[in-house]
């Protein structure tokens, strides 16, 4: 390879992360993947960025308007931060943008790719807010969808492990259409937030012009290049006509986040101080560019621990995969071009912790809940595998694999009059690392090999017992990502792909995560003893998974949960 | 009736109430039961009075002299409140002493009956020690006893509900010969508690003279005069040869509570002021003596209900009484002479609320247990039936009605990402609720109709919320008796009768509850709404309750709870 003057002058990218409660933005040094600056803005709607709605707790929505105007502030903030950190800096230098988001997080938008609540009609409409990924209340028209599709469409289903979740984007637009009519009327089409973004920035919002992510139409629109794009008319319009109607209006292609979705807009650059044109990426889910800048591969797992957990894999598309049931989706380019994208998760980990620490922990643990997590961790790890006699399932907030069902809650036995609050904590801790197993478990069967597990996110970083407990029941040593924002850096990563090597960016995501991902020294590994205890606790777990969980076996409680959600919304409705 | 001067001379009786943690004495006119005096004494030994193992969840000792420190406190205390509140009250009048005490609450003792505890040799051994009714150590012998029936005299097993529970005599003494057989050696015989206070009093404590109560020895010795008295030699020595020798060293005869034990002895008749020979009725438990002073009758249940509950039904001897599985015991003479007693209950009631709040209520419900029990019933009485989505087994100190297992634990199950503490704790007095109706449903299904339930302890008293939702789900009025001290008002009622009509008592139970008993003007009624919705919760109860509880059917979770318990054993013996 030969040297020019462009190897010489420094290179940057910025990554946009867009995460449930807030945003940031982070830029690196293309050299070498040093997080040079980075800026974070809360979003400054409802309940720490989420609009709830008190008589029905699977309403999780959002307000556009945080999230324009974070994105002018993580970027200028991101900016200024690193003139101060790196004299000489000059965003002029950034040559490509990467954008990451949540989702299934869907919104209504106009002609002209202006989201409903953005209008004066729509502003205090909950139905025409962005619809967040764990807003869960379209669990009817999942089920009805698993349900057709499982007769008309049994391979639509196989993509997406099964059953199609309430968390994702048909599910949501027909509950629209069959609750807030007035709003799907109005919606002329329907955009992820990850497309969305990069379409405000490239200024080209409108629904058939900007680029759409493969990641995001692959996962949960059911969008596969096999059998033309999106689920066909006749199959949308045994749901509802008026989805076969709006499939017109969606899209016919989606890409991979290696591909430019445009060049910055006049505006934006004028607002941020970034060249015009500079190269924005196709857009795509946090956890897969996560798991890009924390280093997934080939046999290498990245598991991004947060308030939920997604676990990423790829494998080549030229060795043979089979659908893996009960995984939430298996994508070709979702995560790398030339590699299936496999995405599993969990739908609550972090989230589970922080309840219990708000609601069950007392003030002996602690008056903030900092100290309490604290005193929490220090009091359960002082406990031995099997002590505190209690067992716990994870499913406070559904399960997402392998059961990929919303409509399941969480369940603690072995309580005696002596349990202390911290070992139902280590036993919440348990049931996370239990569920863990039990994906890594499904996707070896079918022929997946999980050789290393590279973890990231908060939980992995602060949360030391967590790390040892998953060590020791899944009989594998932990690894943990270098960056903290594996997500942002994964961003910022196909940014500089999508800009290409010509312009100081790199040739693909392989050469990028080479530059630029690493490992920390501390590796957490896994303890014989322990992991024998937990052996035996991990077969009770699965007992109890089996027999709440799924209709199989001899042991059938699985309309115990359904039962007492139903009773809750009759007593809901009623009152 | 001819009235005589003896008429007209105000008589009391005096009752005496052994608890967990504290014992009391209450004094009443014989006129019309009222209530002139009472006091209380907080032993002042262990952990409220219980002498616990951190080693070992299951042990519960308590130290003989808090018993007798609190004997000379609590008349004394009561006589000197009865000069104040009843002028020309004098201590002479009172004309009888009944006593009840917690059971099986078991002594070692020597050749004199003085407990093995007070001895120097043994001050520091805890298993020389009083073993308390909720000492749970001996699950194993337990078990084994009831296998040796099963197989060897199942007509033993039918008068205990089926199973031989940890909490009883055989099972306590055997576990003591197996883990403390230097104390086994030196006990020349072993005490009730409620057998060894009336000796005390009388001053003949020798074990073959003191006369011991049926109603113990029925209930928890396998006593019945149908065969012979205590389970026969060869049954023992088939557990253990040592069992049989002790055989020899116990009783052959056992006594109704309306039989004298003795009269008080010279000394206690100084320490107290009490006149000398002042009848002491024979001993019995407290749920017995209370179930009389709440006014337990045919057709009458009576629910006594603190940090655990005993349900006492009597059925006349005449009437066909089949055996009641997994009821603790029907015993004739327990409760009132002429009447098979029949006594079920749950292991914890009261302490899985104190559980509950002391761990697990966060300090915004208040700073202390007491305005947290009162938030949390205030939130939860907001709550419709079903609302919270959650469902509890009351088992966090096993079942003893009528699984009758002491190695079950508690579950929750329903948790979400919302779940509040109040919404558990409505949800932990709901499972209560439904272990009662189980126990109902059990005495009802055998032929013994329950047209009347009467509550007393102190949460009849206290919780509204409790007694309305035990009548919502029940389906059935709640009443509670007019008494605050039923056990204790029951003794001193026992008292009076054994001292016979002729020196002022009554002539039997029936009239002394005519005398002496009440209700109190509020009853809780059932609402029906509310009992439709519980009648589908308590159906998934059922269901978890046989699936955890029972290995009948095809829901077998049975070793579950099991299993956790060994690992938490193993666990432990490991650390």
């Amino acid at each position: 390879m030969r040297l020019s003057d462009e190897d010489f002058v420094p290179h940057y990218a910025l990554g946009l992360d867009y995460g449930t409660n807030s945003c940031r933005a982070l830029i690196i040094d293309l050299a070498d993947g040093r997080e040079i600056a980075e800026h974070t803005f809360d979003y400054p709607g409802g309940t720490l960025g989420v609009l709830l709605d008190p008589s029905d707790p699977h309403v999780a929505r959002q307000d556009p308007r945080d999230y324009l105007a974070g994105l002018e502030a993580v970027i200028t903030g991101a900016i200024a931060a690193a003139r101060t950190s790196r004299p000489g800096f000059t965003p002029a230098d950034i040559i490509g943008i990467g954008v990451d988001t949540t989702g299934s997080t869907v919104l209504p938008v106009d002609r002209d790719g202006t989201p409903l609540a953005l209008l004066p009609e729509f502003t205090d409409d909950l139905a025409a807010h962005t619809w967040l990924w764990k807003d869960h209340t379209a669990h009817a028209e999942a089920a009805a969808i698993t349900e057709a599709a499982r007769v008309q469409r049994p391979h639509y289903l196989a993509k997406c492990g099964g059953i199609y979740s309430s968390e994702w984007f048909w599910a949501k637009i027909w509950h629209c259409r069959n609750t807030a009519p007035g709003v799907f009327a109005a919606a002329h089409s329907w955009v992820e937030l990850c497309d969305w973004l990069p379409a405000v920035l490239t200024g080209e919002t409108r629904p058939e012009k900007l680029r759409r992510s493969v990641c995001a139409a692959g996962h949960k629109a059911m969008f596969n290049a096999s059998w033309g794009g999106l689920p066909d008319q006749e199959f949308l319009g045994s749901l509802d006509p008026a989805l076969a109607d709006l499939r017109d209006r969606l899209y016919d292609e989606a890409w991979p986040s290696d591909v430019r979705a445009g060049g910055l807009s006049e505006e934006w650059a004028r607002k941020t101080g970034l060249r015009p044109d500079t190269t924005v990426a196709v857009g795509a889910f946090d956890a897969h560019m996560g798991a890009v800048g924390a280093g997934v591969g080939e046999g290498r797992l990245v598991k991004i621990l947060g308030t939920s957990t997604c676990d990423i894999m790829v494998s080549p598309v030229g060795r043979a995969l089979e659908d893996i049931p009960g995984v939430c989706g298996i994508v070709e380019g979702s995560v790398k071009s030339g590699h299936y994208g496999i995405e599993a998760g969990q739908s609550a980990v972090g989230d589970i912790f922080l309840w219990f620490v708000h609601n069950l922990a007392p003030d002996r643990y602690g008056t903030t809940p900092t100290e309490r997590y604290a005193a929490l961790e220090r009091e359960a790890a002082k406990l031995a595998p099997g002590e505190s006699g209690l067992l716990a399932l994870d499913w406070n907030n559904g399960n997402r694999t392998i059961l990929v069902d919303q409509r399941l809650s969480g369940l603690l036995v072995g309580q005696t009059l002596y349990t202390q609050p911290h070992e139902i904590y280590r036993a919440l801790i348990e049931a996370t690392a239990f569920g863990a197993l039990r994906i890594i478990e499904r996707i070896e069967k079918y022929g997946v090999p999980v050789h290393e597990v590279i973890n990231c996110g908060g939980l992995a970083e602060k949360n030391g017992l967590l790390m040892q407990l998953y060590a020791d029941i899944t009989g594998r040593p932990m690894k943990v990502a270098r960056s903290s924002q594996t997500c942002a850096l994964g961003a910022a990563l196909f940014g500089a792909v999508a800009a290409g090597e010509s312009r100081g960016g790199y040739a693909n995501v392989e050469a990028a995560q080479n530059a630029a991902c690493g490992l920390r020294e501390k590796v957490y590994e896994p303890d014989a003893a322990a992991h024998a205890v937990y052996r035996e606790l991990y077969a009770l777990y699965a007992t109890l998974h089996d027999a709440f969980g799924t209709r199989e076996g001899a042991t059938n409680l699985h309309h115990v949960m359904k039962d007492l959600l139903s009773l809750r919304e009759r007593a809901r409705r009623a009152t």
